[in-house]
């Protein structure tokens, strides 16, 4: 039984009751502080002066201590996985684009056409799309798998997003996704999203999650004008202040989507596996922020791939203690942020397993 | 005869005269508008909201006026060269490094222990060290070329570093070793530097090339306290202000590096072959202030690496007009910067080419 399996708490489809997400969550641990302090003892010996490598040098001793080794072992096979869904919001008119742009952006991922796709090949990242809750057909295929809870939430805005059963399933989704990945031998998981209107509920997460201001979360998305803003930010207020509880589960199920749902059990699982997690923008970040409210110790296995324009991102990244290795203003999604940071992730690993040292080399030092 | 070969001005060992640098600087073109607004108009027709790629888009865009040619061509073949060499006025305890740290780590380069070296393998970029004035006896080898134009510069806090003679030998090395990295197929130039007490140099040229205010430009380098700090910066004030002309040959013999000059002639000659020329830190940014000024249009055919810690680069930066592609606090030089940042530029041109667009992938829009 691989590492993947034993965390894994739902089957194949994905069903997971109250008690196997207790037990997911208790099974993410914190990172190993003594494989981070040899990290950064180890940094101090490496030909360079100390610090010089910035904030790669702090992510490379954090991988050290989620892999609870120094150095930590090299990444050599990276996978995005990129949940798709709808959202019953759309209705509303919070975004310029036609729900069935999530369903025919999922066809662009599978023939490899999309931004996330050519960086992917660019960087040596397998992409992989899971259906979690498009609002049209998809069929599986080779990087296509289809794992259908509903076919979109219902409208956020007038009630309940999702019931408990679709987020918990679809919250299994993503755990079951990222132990087969973790199987299958991938060794980073790095998370994705497709969605029209998703960061409508991104939004509404991080506000609920953080308290923080809707008018301060609201974003612009993809691009949407000031009156459309307005209204959005309206929305999100509403959705939030509606809220009986700040318990993660009913969070979710009440503003969030089927991919956030989903990012969070791939979170929960690919931390629980001891695998390093590598984030993408406001929907992995909202995603991280519900995994960190079941499991207060996650965001150590995670790594912030950039930092995205969505104002939400931010106040997330906050929450999460989290320092994003790109700031490229992007705002895309679909995992692109973090398959452009998994270099920048490898490579911090690489310095402290592959440097010489001050003594090795024979360099002199200060 | 190669597109390097055809710009190259001098022989391999780097001599060239006034005139044959009047006649590369003339070879060096601006990028080309049509070809930027071609990439522009093109950007709109992916599948991805306007803008939404940031930072990579407009880097894409600027790739595709180096090619003369949209989309840019895939950029396959990089290599970043260091050019190592050492300063007199290590001297004056400006470092607490000593001197012959320069050449202990060109043999960790040589042997692939050096954090360019790691990082390089990562993201496929292949690795030539130059000696251009190490102090120290360097064997040549497959990774090292023996260049040497002086063992070191004098110190530049009491005269000039280098004789008019030396500085344009140094340039010629700088420039030959692009043309002949173009000749070999390499279509990428790196920039890269190792030289203890180089920050020193940097400071001087920039604050001479810029007018900025030497208390404002001078920074910490590897690590240096404040008294360190204040003779630095007094010393770089002393030396900018013997300047009696901003001619940036003057400059460059008088307060610059050899290092310094080899990479001026290296930016000048990629550019020349339109060969897009990768930017690492403050050395780079120094030298390739002395190439803007020589050749104004230089800087278009430049990319920014990343953002140094070295106050000298922001300054640098803002002059030369380029937008950082990462900000990581790094300060090690080695080309560490530009080589991290490879995966990132490249990929911007990848999206150029390789997106499908709305109309092919059928995607509605908004």
């Amino acid at each position: 039984m691989g590492a993947g399996k034993a965390v894994r708490a739902g089957g194949d489809n994905g069903g997971m009751d109250a008690a196997a997400l207790a037990r997911l969550c208790a099974r993410v641990p914190g990172a190993d502080p003594d494989a981070v302090a040899a990290a950064q003892g180890r940094q101090a010996q490496l030909v360079k002066p100390a610090g010089s490598l910035g904030a790669l040098e702090h992510e490379g001793e954090r991988l050290a201590g989620v892999h609870r080794s120094c150095p930590p072992r090299a990444l050599a096979s990276p996978v995005v996985a990129v949940f798709a869904a709808d959202h019953g919001v759309h209705a509303r008119g919070v975004s310029p684009w036609p729900q069935q742009v999530t369903a025919a952006m999922v066809e662009s991922l599978r023939v490899g056409g999309a931004a996330v796709s050519v960086l992917a090949r660019r960087v040596g990242v397998e992409v992989l799309v899971v259906d979690v809750g498009v609002a049209g057909a998809v069929e599986p295929g080779p990087r296509v798998l289809a794992r259908k809870v509903a076919p979109g939430t219902r409208d956020l805005s007038v009630g309940p997003a999702m019931t408990y059963a679709e987020s918990t399933a679809a919250l299994g989704v993503g755990a079951a996704v990222a132990g087969e990945l973790v199987d299958a031998g991938h060794d980073c998981l790095l998370t994705g999203d497709m969605g029209i209107t998703n960061t409508t509920a991104s939004a509404a997460l991080v506000a609920a999650l953080t308290g923080g201001d809707p008018a301060e979360v609201t974003g612009r998305g993809t691009g949407i004008d000031d009156p459309t803003w307005r209204a959005k930010t309206e929305l999100v207020a509403g959705a939030v202040g509606r809220l009986g509880s700040s318990e993660p589960m009913e969070v979710l199920a009440e503003v969030g989507g089927l991919e956030h749902a989903a990012l969070t059990g791939f979170v929960l699982c690919g931390a629980a596996a001891g695998v390093p997690v590598l984030l993408d923008g406001v929907a992995s970040g909202a995603a991280a922020l519900v995994a960190q409210a079941m499991a207060p110790r996650v965001a150590e296995h995670c790594f912030a791939g950039h930092r995205s324009v969505e104002p939400a991102h931010g106040v997330a990244l906050a929450a999460l203690g989290l320092r994003p290795l790109l700031d490229l203003e992007l705002r895309l999604g679909e995992g692109t942020g973090a398959v452009l940071a998994f270099p920048l992730l490898a490579a911090a690993g690489d310095v402290l397993r592959e440097m010489a040292t001050f003594a090795s080399a024979g360099v002199p030092r200060a």
